[in-house]
């Protein structure tokens, strides 16, 4: 049976692919997406989710916008994604409407109406709208199946020296998520650094020849020069999918059982996801895992074939 | 016209007194009674709640309860109200039904539904319910007429030797609260240690002789005890109506205009309220204001009067 | 028997009346002087302390420099004191040499070869010396009659909202001097905010009519027109020989046993001396004392009477 | 020429070692050592020093004893090393006897006495000394030639799932020492998790058949144990003599010039070494090393050369 998530994204160029692999997969069951202000402002990353999913052909599923801003801390926009957080394509008006609820209460909803521990969280933005769905309605917290989210690192940084963006916008969120007695799988920059469009992977694409396949091809054009730009990356890192991918077929992902605990205090490690890998202090009910390897073969072969699906339904459509 | 005023309480003995003040005064109209965990549990606080407004014989108003815990940290009791959060007296078979919202929901809904600039919050516990209204709703902030809240001091701790309870529960709440662009009253530790049920306003409460000036009488006793044995008081300190009555009088209260921010990183100040004193330091259009003292008389003729007038009202109906 | 102090000061006006009243009052024994960077830098705390000592004919007690800089934190200047850290005066060529030792040394040689519990540490300026004398020698803490610092504050800041000069500048070496188990008094802005350099204290001095109290009356001049500008007092506070007034003679401050702790974490509060007032609190074997009256008319007897003392001997030398 | 370098040290079991490569290298001169207390109190790392130097046969180096705590937090001991700080040997009477002077002076008037730029300080245990020197003698950090420390990691702890003992211990101090404006090349764990006393090397030094070689491998006897309980090692990391040797042939250790900095106020990050890796971070004037990788076979080489050297001159001595 196909596992049921939602999806709480801030889209972002690899929150679009992540939209794809979730809807394009037989193996997932999209019942929600929700947004939040991450990659760019809400109102972008909602009005992105909205021509994704309109492009993608995806039409059924919940959409609710949800926080426009981090629970303690300011905002910022991550700078890889452009001044529409979607920069390199171009958007088609959307066929559909938002739910009239609010992102967190989508969640609530969603979470509290289906059987217990058959929804998993996928969240691959801040995890504002997820933090505030549970200290609205704590009982989603034993409801959840788990959480499998994109976030954080065991060894690397992207936002500062060794914090990632998503975690760092809203570090106070991120505890909330990882300090809660749920299952939570990190999908850090230590494996989603592993999931590299390269030139081989472009062309598998190209050779899809869809409407779909162009847009997507539109993405990674301009991800790689920005990630060439602020990062150094020869080829750049498709990060909100491995998480989805990871839902699909853990195998994918190489973890390891590891307390991570979210940093909101530091004055240089604000947002890191320190995790324990010392093995006498890692306790047997540990709920929390770090993400270190990645089947890259096997996560692009899933990524193509559901932009592949979704194409076709799309030109069939 | 009557201020139209929305009351986001944990009863707690002295928030049973600010909801008599505040429908049994004329000149306020209470719209809107919500739920906190703080001076007790949620559950508690919510039950207490309907009981007391059933034996004030309020009736019409929604009441919602809010939020279990606090927004980042554990939450802990106050140890001046007893195992109930109401030591002291019998509270009868609720009337009434709660509203079936959240009572973050509902502060939304009634702030979003009223003309702007109407509704005043006054919130007198930790204030975890406004601060994720603000987070999810931000339009309210605007919309608000004034934030009018018992917690807090200039000189004086309770809960710690510099920090009030109702902002070291959730201190993080707090700051989200102090730090938004509305105009805020802190009625503080220094103004309502001034707000004594001394034996001469006890005199006076029993010469109304009605059931509920026996209620009123029961909380006094036992927080007399509890104020005497925890804290060294001679008579207790009643602070949340104190926010009340500044609503319904503001010249009851004399405030300074002054910056006040919420430490939430202190090892020892975690949860006081730093209010900037120095004359050249507080900006011109500083929306903030701290309550230094009070009117006591004219606090306890308003206090006084509702509960006859409450109490005349039940007798009556 | 006279008092043996060892004033560690960084002159400064009101440094500068500390001085002469430690050699001035027959009480006291001043035993070493020694200076650290805080109103001015070092080099210039240096030279007024030597100069200060010259105009009032105070020799035979060593004098050396301490340090540079504060333990942890950058320094910055009081903004009082103006470019020289005693403007408004002219001094004289110093008639002594600077001790070969370091401060440091200084501090730890003079109470290692007196009779324990002999010495009284005066410390008037951020307390950097006195916290590295004691990591570097540990043994003084016991050795030591008491410590009697001016600094701190329990309802005042000057620094910031809460926080006073001396302990902002350098709190963690202010926590290390509260934290250790010997006998600490806070003479804090409470208490000095009551030693006013008021018109008839001017007049008094004025009449003692010598070079001497010309000299005062030139730091008194600049220092009354900095503090009218920068904080609006009236009369300008002269904190520095509190301190060394209530080791003269205790009855002149009145103080209360308290738990003091320096807050070196607070995001507002850095550097406040959190005084905890709540008797329950307050533990039977409390080391530290809040001072928080003056007689400031005994406080300005004495400070007068040294004065007129050093200036006759002066004038006689 | 010979290097000249400081060695302040806290023996501990790889502290011994790096004393005998220090003083049986040719190329290095080890001019003084200073002891602190770390991995036991600093009165037995002080006497495991004078004992180490004597089963060496080291003579006419001054020795001094240092600080006996963290500058700000309390010390604990590691738990690595027994009770005595070096459980497995027996130590001779030493025949040497300290120095009058305190640890902090004899490294201020050794590097203040010598050409400038020729001393290279080399601390194997927390920095307390070594901070202490720079806040009592600001001139030593332009005159010192470079600072090689064993202590931090890049992407590794030990002390805490993120910091290693020697800076977790007295977290200030080594913020002072990166902090300041000197070369400093940090030797952490990332280095010397590489440095294994495996049964290979553990059958060289059995090969040389000398009293001291005896020593060496009771030394490695009880680490070997100790490391394998505590931390799941097979082999003992021998920490401190890498950071000698990397000072004797700098192409031991391969580093990355990269911006460091010690963590004083996180969570869960206290005392992490945070190193910023980011190309577009990493300042051209960056003036903070990080080693990551360890010529494990010379390093051995080198080590073994000198106990060979050291023991055969004992037995001829």
């Amino acid at each position: 049976m196909a596992q049921k998530i939602i999806l709480d994204c801030d889209p972002g160029h690899d929150d679009a692919i992540a939209l794809m692999l979730a809807h394009g997969n037989p193996d997932i069951d999209l019942v929600a997406v929700t947004t939040v202000g991450g990659n760019a402002v809400l109102e972008k990353t909602t009005k992105n989710t909205l021509g994704i999913l309109t492009i993608a052909g995806i039409t059924g599923v919940p959409v609710a916008a949800g926080c426009v801003r981090p629970l303690i801390r300011e905002g910022e926009d991550a700078d890889v994604h452009g001044e529409s957080g979607l920069d390199g394509v171009v958007l088609p008006e959307p066929i559909m409407e938002l739910d009239r609820r609010h992102g967190v209460d989508l969640i609530i909803d969603t979470i509290m109406e289906a059987e217990p521990k058959t929804i998993t969280l996928v969240p691959t933005g801040p995890l504002t709208n997820i933090a505030m769905a549970m200290r609205k309605e704590p009982r989603i917290i034993e409801r959840v199946k788990e959480v499998v989210l994109m976030g954080g690192g065991v060894h690397v940084g992207n936002w500062s020296a060794v914090a990632e963006f998503n975690i760092k916008i809203d570090p106070e969120a991120a505890h909330i998520v990882f300090d809660a007695p749920w299952e939570v799988t990190m999908i850090g920059l230590d494996v989603t650094h592993q999931a590299l469009a390269t030139d081989e992977v472009v062309a598998r694409i190209k050779a899809l020849n869809t409407p779909l396949s162009e847009f997507v091809l539109g993405l990674f054009g301009f991800f790689q020069e920005a990630y060439r730009d602020a990062q150094g990356f020869e080829f750049p890192p498709v990060h909100d999918p491995v998480a989805v991918a990871r839902v699909i077929d853990p195998s994918i992902v190489g973890t390891v059982r590891a307390p991570i605990r979210v940093e909101i205090h530091g004055d240089y490690t604000l947002g890191m996801t320190v995790t324990e890998l010392r093995p006498a202090h890692i306790p047997a009910d540990c709920n929390t895992r770090a993400g270190l390897t990645l089947d890259a073969d096997r996560f692009w072969d899933l990524t193509i074939d559901a932009i592949e699906r979704l194409g076709k339904a799309a030109a069939n459509g």
